[in-house]
């Protein structure tokens, strides 16, 4: 159902502490917490001997204690206590997944642990770059993961959805050019000679025309990086670019729910002003997609799937995708794989 | 399911307008508004490209633009317009349904469009005439739809379920004739020199023993009048005489709920006060009912079906009216047909 | 799915009276209510000619009138009315369940009637003896039975799961000894020279050492008599001597929730101020339990049951318990049984 050999994010780093974090990842309970050493630490959030979520229960140094019958499971989720018996049998353990702090977010590996590479952890740097100033956060969406990815490979929705703050009719009138590699799809557009989004404005002060560039990135599972660049038509102060990223991990939470973990980090006004009102669009125009999404999935579950779907030109990028991630999956359960 | 071949009632004509109404009908979501010159428009509330309902878009002029990617579509259906790309397949449309405003309702024709006459709509003139006083609603219940023409066609639950308005011993002790015609069900009581029930008192100041007369007429699918007639008992004072219909349009919404659109036109008394009394006691009983059809079904629901319902001779109507529905579900699912 | 043929608790007394009380018990839905004569009376919460639930009706002496179409039923299931219809056919019947008041709770018979024995009710003679002071109460849990019957057979988790009331680290160190009967299991606990839990030093001003007997009946189906026993370590004094029973009646309410009917009656201290206490306790460690309980039964569904559980010796008594139900279940389901 989901490519299991991928990073994904689980967590923003302050999400993930002393305190039990419980979260859905893939179809499966999560615990996450971190050890006394600070690291990361994730395990199956089900107790294997009565299936109480181990969340429940306690944390002792960096062994959890079941909240039920007190058996003791430690990072590496071998059991290490059971009351009132001296034998452990060895199979008497948790499964634990491979995590790792990179970018400014918790990512784990959800597949088979030899195969967890950290090179494999896509290139969201700019999230964690001392030239860039970073926002972000966390949704919760109550539809499938692949709606979300389509959206973001289909920015002309920006016109109709975020009107009143990224999109204005300048991005749907502009056809894109999608291109595919072994392993990505791009979606580029360049929009020229048009007036700025109202978020823009805001941020910016653009008075006038401007030349906009959104090229997205999507490397599978669900990686997406758009950068965006905008500036004053015809002008070639560099004071006056607007620039940042969208980093998008997409983290399927069940069949019908999914995490959607994003940064806009930019490199222009580090202000902490300026940080506030983008992180302010940022959460109005993705809360929008929330709506859209929830209200979609809703009719795709009425209609038994999305075998009936009707594409247009614009839908290249995310049939690509989906294409990929078809046979990604197909590759990955293979008897072989 | 559903019988499709027929009008139905999709909604009463103030809900319809130039906001945007969706609404479940035979199991399909249906969008309804009305064009510039007023006319009432249905289109299956699925925008055929990604599915986010059309309800969600925007109406500029008689067409729809769905909120998503936006897309257009007019009120035949048809694609009128996709952002960034010239060439609209004809294959891109929405479906859209025969829609017809009369007896002020607007009725909907949700099977094959070459066989919508509007001569097939009944007859429920009562509730668009100078001589009748109308009055009506809407209600939204969880239960088969048969429940409800169940309900309709053996009134003498009144004694049971409608004891503080238009129920009292008379109407269960008193027994029915059932007659059934070729395309119709009609269940007749009449009962003589019985106390009024309490809102027949209300609204007409009866003191002593009444004559009154229910007949009921079912057509299909599930279009019922009730007749009703009352006057005191060896009075021959036309000015006496209550006299209303129970106009009934039930409409499938969902396997599981039910529209019912009701009116009750009477041909005396047209004062407002008597109608406001008239409407706040049709509210109230029907209401009864709605919270008696739930309860019934969830135990219909936990038994998996009616089939081992016990018959009794008042359900002569109910059956009759089930059977030839049976019967034209039949006809209409036929290969042929 | 379900043992029938067996007496289980289907309300305390003061639940049952003259409003009609409606309740789920082995999946089906229970009509309960007193006679004039003021015995409890089970009838299936189902009119058998429409579905409505009975205990929409109203009862009228002895008999239920149903609350759509005025079907009247006796205490025997029989109908004894039909509205305008003379005949009323012999079949016309609703179930109706034997019932017995006893130890101050209100036993129903779910199984063959013929097979009712009411010796066969279990002896927890302790909630209506004058040398003892009851106290109880019901929860309703949305879990398998069988996880409670689990949960009493294993009081280890008292030190994990009842801190603060009845558990301390010596009930979960200390091992059990478990013994099967032909129709019984016996968990045994003898903790001897141990610090008094929470609520035993509230209960009785424990201030140094105790020994502690726990010691758990099991009787099919789901009957738990514990027997506690506490006093101060090396002394013979029988006022200062701890004991209780915890009798727990465990009614299956539908697959996937329980009924918990309990009671704690004590021999010591009858005073209503310490029967508070008790019960205060009682319903705090109880609460506590319908938490874990619930938590641990969404994990199960989620995991599609419970063949994948590790088992500690700790759970010898509960698994002896389940062997058992599934071989009475097996011969109460035999062809010939």
């Amino acid at each position: 159902m989901f490519l299991r050999n991928y990073w994904y994010i689980a967590a923003m780093p302050d999400e993930v502490g002393r305190e039990l974090l419980s979260r859905w990842i893939l179809n499966e309970p999560i615990l996450l917490y971190r050890n006394e050493a600070g690291a990361p630490v994730a395990l199956r959030d089900i107790c294997p001997h009565r299936n109480l979520p181990l969340s429940e229960g306690v944390l002792l140094g960096d062994t959890i204690r079941c909240g039920y019958h007190g058996l003791e499971f430690g990072p590496d989720g071998k059991c290490t206590q059971i009351p009132a018996q001296p034998n452990i049998p060895p199979r008497f353990r948790v499964r634990s997944y491979p995590v790792v702090e990179k970018w400014r977010w918790v990512w784990i590996w959800m597949g088979d642990p030899d195969l967890a590479d950290e090179s494999r952890i896509p290139d969201f740097h700019w999230n964690d770059d001392p030239d860039w100033t970073p926002t972000g956060g966390h949704f919760y969406i109550r539809c499938d993961y692949g709606l979300l990815v389509d959206n973001l490979l289909d920015l002309s929705h920006e016109t109709f959805v975020h009107a009143l703050t990224i999109g204005n009719a300048a991005v749907a009138e502009t056809p894109v050019r999608t291109e595919s590699g072994d392993d990505e799809v791009r979606v580029l557009r360049q929009i020229n000679n048009h007036p700025a989004p109202p978020l823009y404005v805001t941020l910016k002060g653009f008075t006038g025309e401007i030349d906009r560039t959104q090229n997205i990135t999507w490397t599978p599972p669900t990686n997406i990086v758009i950068e965006s660049r905008s500036f004053p038509s015809g002008s070639n102060d560099p004071d006056m670019v607007l620039e940042y990223r969208v980093l998008n991990g997409i983290t399927p939470a069940t069949p019908g729910a999914t995490h959607h973990f994003w940064a806009t980090p930019r490199n222009f006004s580090p202000e902490e002003e300026v940080t506030s009102a983008f992180h302010k669009g940022s959460v109005r125009a993705f809360s929008e997609d929330v709506e859209v999404l929830e209200k979609q999935q809703a009719m795709i579950d009425y209609q038994g799937g999305t075998s009936n779907w009707f594409d247009i030109t614009a839908d290249q990028g995310g049939l690509l995708a989906r294409r990929k991630v078809k046979q990604l999956l197909e590759a990955e359960q293979a008897p072989n794989a």
